[in-house]
């Protein structure tokens, strides 16, 4: 893998929909010779209150398809995705894969002061305990709090960031945090750096935010240097493709991404 | 298809998951000799925001399916598959096929008096035009306000259907009907009928509310009688299939259907 051809392949990136594109955009940003392949599951979207065993299933298909693409590396940004699929991915793909959990978790440990972290994160990903064993793997005597908020990815889709409507629902999952020590809060979904400045309203100075799509591109980084397969060029390329009609992805995909989106190319499973 | 197998034969009944319940309560109700057996797509829940193709596409799978269940009739009992697919699926099925939108559409035009009628529904059925299309097919000179409630779904199933922040989200969603003149609402998801009382209370005594699932189990009864295929049956039998794990179906299943749902099969596609 440390030919110039493996070198300059792209790295994968999949998310159950336009999410992982705040992944994507921090990738982009602290690798900028990395070209990228993002594949958005528009068509089957959201993954967070689906079943571990559906997730694995369609988590396959794209990690399959983005190595018909010749990606040297597939970067999980989809936090349900990495709950349920990354361990099999990583045990049966050819490629080295990084999910979302583990930097966050790694972070937030490196953050923490008192040792109590709080978690949000959708239905599927808190049920599924993978940041209470990522964290408690790097650290086992951290006290870890987490909730489940499945109305705000919902919320950031309609577009509703700093609405009065979200202030109130963010305060009442948040509850739980204001009477608690966390001093530490991971946002474990990648919608939810939409809502930084409005959950840092609510929690509070205090408590440090972990943003996991910033995270992950920096372990990004450390892997493709660890295996030696980090790029030499100096400007990547980036593929867009989503399962879905490509619409709803160009008019909605530069919230998440940040930049304008041009072109997305379409690829439907089943 | 009037022979006795194919009079006691069960009626299929889809939607992309829960919702199509209160149709299939609706129908038990109203035609309690009738067997049903009820798809719910839950791997691939919501169509709501999906293409028109990716929906059509998904809907030719299930009544595929559901006849090879052996089914004398089709009901589509979600607003976004019909407003996409039903005019594909009578073409191309062997079955009568019934959607949502007419039954409520027709209902609507039967109820107003002023002639100027609401419509709500998710960002899909909205778009699709499909209730502004079945309004003016039967009457022309109607006038139809139609508006999406995409975050209407979430709360129902987060079960806020009676929460602060669900009477904020329809106040703000209801608000162009608030300063119009309609005198009649359909609710053109369903998910809709579990908010009833809070769409009521907010849109005032003078508004009919248009229930589209009590309407197609009517409508539904008629066309059986009509083709000569209804049941002589006393109590039919019914069966429930889900795409995803039947955890959540049998967990959330009840509050849509009102009686408790005991066994459900699974069945996935691609």
């Amino acid at each position: 893998m440390s030919s110039t051809a493996s070198r300059d392949a792209p790295i994968g990136i999949f998310d159950s929909g336009l999410g992982g594109l705040t992944v994507a955009h921090a990738v982009m940003r602290h690798l900028p010779g990395e070209s990228l392949v993002y594949f958005g599951d528009t068509a089957r979207v959201p993954y967070g209150p689906k079943s571990p065993e559906t997730v694995r299933r369609y988590s396959q298909e794209i990690a399959a398809f983005l190595l018909e693409q010749g990606v040297k590396a597939i970067v999980v940004a989809c936090n349900t995705a990495t709950a349920h699929a990354l361990p099999l991915l990583a045990e049966t793909l050819p490629v080295p894969v990084l999910g979302v959990v583990g930097p966050g978790a790694r972070a937030a440990v490196r953050a923490t002061r008192t040792g109590h972290i709080g978690v949000i994160g959708t239905a599927g990903t808190i049920r599924s305990q993978a940041y209470v064993r990522a964290i408690h793997a790097e650290a086992p005597h951290m006290i870890v709090t987490a909730t489940a908020c499945p109305l705000l990815v919902p919320l950031v889709e309609e577009g509703w960031t700093n609405h009065e409507v979200t202030h109130l629902v963010a305060r009442e999952y948040l509850d739980p945090f204001l009477k608690d020590e966390i001093d530490t809060l991971v946002l474990g979904c990648t919608h939810y750096p939409l809502l930084k400045p409005l959950i840092g309203e609510i929690i509070g100075r205090r408590v440090r935010l972990i943003d996991s799509a910033e995270e992950t591109a920096l372990d990004t980084g450390r892997l493709l240097a660890d295996r030696d397969i980090a790029t030499t060029a100096a400007i990547g390329s980036y593929r867009f493709i989503a399962s879905d009609d490509p619409q709803q992805f160009l008019k909605l995909g530069q919230r998440f991404f940040g930049d304008a989106i041009e072109h997305v190319e379409v690829r439907t499973f089943g």
